[in-house]
């Protein structure tokens, strides 16, 4: 039976250009049963740090030796160096702009290399490394090429400045680092730091911004509709919600906004 | 050769958040082989009869055994409970909520079941069951994996409860029921009842919210660029249009305007 | 091993009603192994000449074979010719509107035919086009079928006027013909045409709308953040861009403005 090559796409080209669809051709020209599954196209222009979180949270749930390519790259063109890395046996090919922070604090680093532009970049254009070297590249992993082989072993690699949450006396204190579709604001404070620090996930207030949203509920559906609550979301953070309804919107909040958690 | 296996995937999570790419994760990672075809992810947020419509428009169309599975869950982590189907040889994972209602109205039910959300739920969120609990679902089916073995009979489901279109004397009277990407308003009066109920196609005039609009078109370019026109749609039903524009706007109509059909 | 079989879509169809994925269930149904990918479906309505252009920037990245189906059809159900051709390998099927034109002045023309409608349109709508003919046309190719047995030669079809760069003396003048979702602004004045007509790459200065922007950059990252530049694009096109911004919202430019090139 033929094996399957997954690859996914995230990038900050919208959907209504050709860009897209250049890259998956090629990708196809040159693996032609790859399967390629859309992350995102529609991380912010140039938003380094949204396309990270985003990663992050993806990439985990694909099967190993899926190849994953991230084309959020306002450097292209400039001596920025393009990487293709295994973490934690997914496969991932970026620009080394920080992009790989979430993803790099995941799953452990196995195998990295600086692409070779140059072999790439025949008549490479310098506005399109995703069609010219991103894809290409992404086909010769899909194809079974190794990372190691493909060239030499970056110094060192751009990581983002994150905010983490953090300890003050008996309060957990964080910040809202992602809004969703929903308007779901979602912290940087995790259940696992809530467990550790404060001891227990009952009995708990968490506030926004300064005021109090309320104990941390089983799901959203716990309270009346379009009501705020807070829940311990998909991705095991503290996040605050409106039943029905959009905490970004209702509450006045975004990035940045304070999130803390104490004793009731 | 290797069977194909279809799924598609309906939901209101948008396109920029990493749910979605999550949820194609979890099911390739159990089932490499499947061509996922995303229906939607723009259904307005929560809303159960948009997704219905949307559902029970594109499903038909699909292959037998194709599965199809629907995230529009407001109620995810209550006590609803989440089904699998199969209406017409399509297979379906969908949560109880009536998302069900056109599909079911346009396909007969031939086998139905709760899923046991404990079987699948040993780390499962309660917030985000797309990913826990109906992907591995649909990969379990996706597999071969039977419906009637999945879990016991529903005593009973969820319907919506959809305005249908009725007979006043002479007049067909219904209701626009959807608006499209295009302005069309697309109204609960089909083909089928027009001609039960008023014996012919021709002669005939359709008026939108008490104003007449015209005979039933061939289609869209038969009336000059910019006027209104009824035409029966691609589902078989009476749609007021503009020719090269939104008939939404231009007419300031959208779901519920009523819409009658009589003799001209 | 099975052979893949390519096929693209683009439309103006929008991603949230059902008439993407209705599309891909007949074509799915007819060709399980089909594999789709959705160049886009957000061409503003009924512009044949967006639709040219991103057709034309696409096709010739996918390997020969590769189906493309485009349905932007404002003429839809009128007698409007549905047209499938191949053009240097690339087969594809289109309302004979114009919107091959960019395509077939990048790709030879090879075979074409009059798609003959009555034998698709059994119970064929007169408005969705997309799913009673153009579907089933497009899985007949992908299975196999072959274009001159389709149906016969027309006696012309329609190419749409796209205004042309000129040569006044020694300056290049050209417009703006595509404002891409980054708001750079992509002209008509090719590279090629720039080295024949000036000589050089170098020394020179573009100017939009009147105003001078400045010498052709390597990319993008060359000039400050929030600098205006100008470059060679991924198509080998002049265009005028801002680094990590929008030149359209920058500029105050789009569709139309004159591009000039000349020596600085």
């Amino acid at each position: 039976m033929a094996k399957r090559q997954i690859m996914t796409l995230t990038t900050d080209f919208g959907r209504r250009d050709p860009y897209v669809a250049v890259v998956k051709g090629v990708v196809l020209a040159a693996c032609p049963q790859a399967q390629i599954v859309d992350v995102t196209h529609d991380i912010p222009p140039f938003d380094v740090l949204a396309a990270s979180l985003v990663l992050g949270q993806v990439a985990p749930w694909f099967p190993p030796q899926t190849v994953h390519v991230v084309v959020v790259d306002p450097g292209v063109g400039t001596d920025r160096h393009i990487l293709a890395g295994r973490f934690g046996g997914q496969a991932v090919v970026f620009p080394d702009n920080g992009v790989i922070t979430s993803l790099a604090a995941a799953l452990p680093l196995e195998e990295l290399a600086i692409v070779p532009a140059a072999r790439f970049a025949g008549g490479a254009s310098r506005t399109f490394h995703g069609r010219d070297i991103f894809a290409p590249v992404a086909a010769l992993l899909l194809n079974g090429g190794e990372i190691p082989k493909l060239g030499p072993l970056p110094a060192t690699y751009k990581l983002l400045d994150i905010p983490a949450a953090r300890v003050e006396g008996r309060t957990v204190v964080g910040q809202v680092v992602y809004v969703d579709h929903f308007g779901n604001l979602v912290s940087n404070i995790s259940q696992a730091q809530v467990v550790e620090w404060l001891g227990r996930l009952d009995n708990l207030v968490v506030s926004l911004a300064g005021r109090p949203v309320g104990p941390l509920e089983g799901s959203y559906g716990f309270v009346p509709d379009g009501q705020a609550l807070a829940v311990i979301d998909s991705m095991g953070c503290v996040e605050i919600a409106v039943n029905r309804g959009s905490a970004a919107a209702a509450l006045g909040a975004g990035f940045g906004a304070e999130v803390r958690v104490e004793l009731a």
